[in-house]
């Protein structure tokens, strides 16, 4: 037997999302399914990071164990060929030490939130961007992002069915940046609350139109309550970019 | 009457090309169509670039000739309105000269080709690359695209229907880079020949793989004749990003 490590993009679009579930593709499912009709092993692929339904990855990580021998080419190669015609493609496979766990192991998760900012609706970009029409203020959000990052309790950008312990998370960098009619978030943290990169980017989106100043979003921060902050932004503008791992 | 010029994105993945035709659907006849819807006028849209099935624009520019008095953010968001659902955006419109002519006063084309050279397929860029597996080698690429630019003549690259009078061009820019995974080209022209970016993007791969040596490409160019140059490189992973105009 040995411990497989995968790099994984996908689009989230036609998913319930990451996670096997009894209703609805997953991108789980997929992958199982695809090194079932491989190897013939019903093996469990642990992800890094619970991508939510209509959530991409460029960046996703995952380990499974498989006693089929294989090299890693292969392993990726056969992957893929049992992939299709899902939207899901394995990057790269590496063999991993036993002790590795995608989700345990991981030191950073880093996501990107694109916002597209023009009256014209997206094309190009089209379900890989929130389409917001008003101008949209990147520095105040810069501004009001700044007050998030650090170790806080996180629980007015938690869903309500989160299932983590504690609403403490650290995090380590939300920036806000202008390029063109595009603004993106991008934020890091060892890890996140469920919905919590959604409910920042929803929040954010509020002191962009103006309709916040920037100072209100350390207030809703400090009031502890999910309707003190603004709304969830729309799966489709996030991105799982990359998850490191100590040992990098 | 009144002249308009026009910004346009397209996805062209499920059109028969720009140029409205008997058979399958145009860009330009969708554009056409909900220009009649907001008007009642039948008006022709001129584009800059007549792009062929499947290849995109980011920054398509056309003009047309309205009676019915507008400003140009209604008629934007009036056009884009009537094109829903078809993937084409009008990002801008703006009052133009009696004597402007978006073919005609066009100084400059500017195309981009993008390959995904990678073992695993597109995912989140599907449909907008040219998936090549094996290695390519972008700075052999971008020696052998140096040979290219310039004036020449390029039967070599042009495709057999093409219907320009002459095959002289003055190639401005031809650059390759590297940036990950993808391998970017870049093109530059006041006019192209027909299948000359996706030709010139097929031969410069060959180069890519190691099949040919740089300066076969300068061979290939000299010898005047399609045969001696490599294969149309498929319409997906092309984009005309931008046409500029002598008064910018």
């Amino acid at each position: 037997m040995r411990r497989w490590r995968l790099l994984i993009e996908y689009d989230g679009g036609g998913f319930s999302g990451w996670q096997r579930q009894e209703n609805g593709p997953s991108v789980q499912a997929a992958l199982e399914d695809a090194l079932f009709a491989y190897s013939g092993e019903r093996r469990l692929v642990q992800g890094a990071g619970r991508t939510d339904a209509g959530v991409h990855a460029a960046g996703q990580v995952a380990h499974l164990d498989l006693e089929r021998p294989s090299d890693a080419k292969t392993l990726r190669d056969a992957i893929n060929f049992h992939l299709r015609p899902a939207p899901v493609a394995v990057l790269s496979a590496e063999a991993a030490s036993e002790d590795f766990h995608a989700r345990f192991s991981a030191t950073a998760r880093h996501y990107r939130y694109r916002i597209l900012n023009r009256r014209a609706p997206p094309v190009l970009d089209a379900g890989r961007v929130w389409w917001v029409k008003q101008p949209l203020d990147a520095d105040a959000m810069a501004e009001a992002a700044a007050l998030l990052v650090g170790r806080h309790d996180f629980t007015s950008f938690r869903a309500a069915d989160c299932q983590a312990d504690s609403p403490l998370r650290t995090l380590d960098r939300l920036a806000v940046r202008r390029d063109g009619d595009f603004v993106t978030i991008e934020a890091s943290a060892r890890s996140f609350l469920h919905h919590q990169v959604r409910n920042m980017a929803g929040t954010l989106s509020l002191v962009g139109l103006g309709r916040w100043r920037p100072r209100r979003v350390g207030e809703a921060l400090a009031a502890g309550d999910r309707s003190a902050a603004g709304p969830t932004a729309p799966p489709e503008g996030l991105c799982l970019t990359a998850v490191d791992y100590g040992e990098r």
